[in-house]
């Protein structure tokens, strides 16, 4: 796989209005968006930092996955995202890399990117994703 | 205070040499120093994914800052740090927006760059480094 850049970070948060505050008013950055994403059980703020964006995770439900990882460990990064070129080659070069893939498969995410991610015991602890834009 | 862009994520590990492999053989990223910094209490693994820089933090002591975090949260993202142009004026423009700083003054961090942190409860529960390199 050749990764380009860290498309974006994950941070779980119990209260995205709240987050978003927080980013505005201590780190003077521009939240572009707070969108509820009903496929995906999440309500994201999204902000742009460079080339990176940080979207800020709400679950709808304590059921989701972000709402169980809020539930065990609380607020924080969630996940690291990298883009690849190809989702589908990416997949294959971590698992013959020896990665313990957690989705096998390529599925929609955020903006309808096609999205994989990958075990966190594979990546020292943190929970990382691959996606290929579909718009790059 | 103006961020330009993420300088880098900092993830603590148990083992560098170990997660050095993880990200070259799962994710094919090439890290470009592993380096022991004793003034940080850190053996620092650096790897480089477009204009972020990704620190691989393995603590010399159990003690230390990230030797804490290791015992009470495991492997994970341990920290984001937010590139500014000048360390004093952020560090005022975070309290004025009602930061809890960790440093109320900037002192060295790696590469002799100024850093400041802020409380992980001003930034949802993510640990927040500001950073004003010596060498922009």
């Amino acid at each position: 796989m050749k990764i380009s850049k860290i498309n974006h970070i994950g941070v779980a948060t119990k209260n995205v209005d709240e987050t978003v505050k927080l980013y505005r008013d201590v780190l003077k950055l521009k939240v572009e968006a707070v969108d509820v994403v009903q496929e995906l059980g999440l309500k994201i703020g999204f902000v742009r930092v460079g080339e990176v964006g940080i979207e800020l995770l709400e679950p709808l439900s304590p059921d989701s996955a972000v709402g169980k990882f809020l539930a065990e460990r609380g607020e924080g990064v969630h996940h690291i995202c990298y883009e690849v070129e190809n989702i589908e080659q990416a997949i294959a070069d971590a698992k013959a890399g020896g990665a313990r893939m957690i989705d096998e498969k390529p599925r929609k995410g955020y903006h309808g990117n096609l999205v994989a991610f990958i075990h966190p015991k594979s990546c020292s602890g943190v929970l990382t994703e691959l996606c290929q834009p579909v718009h790059p």
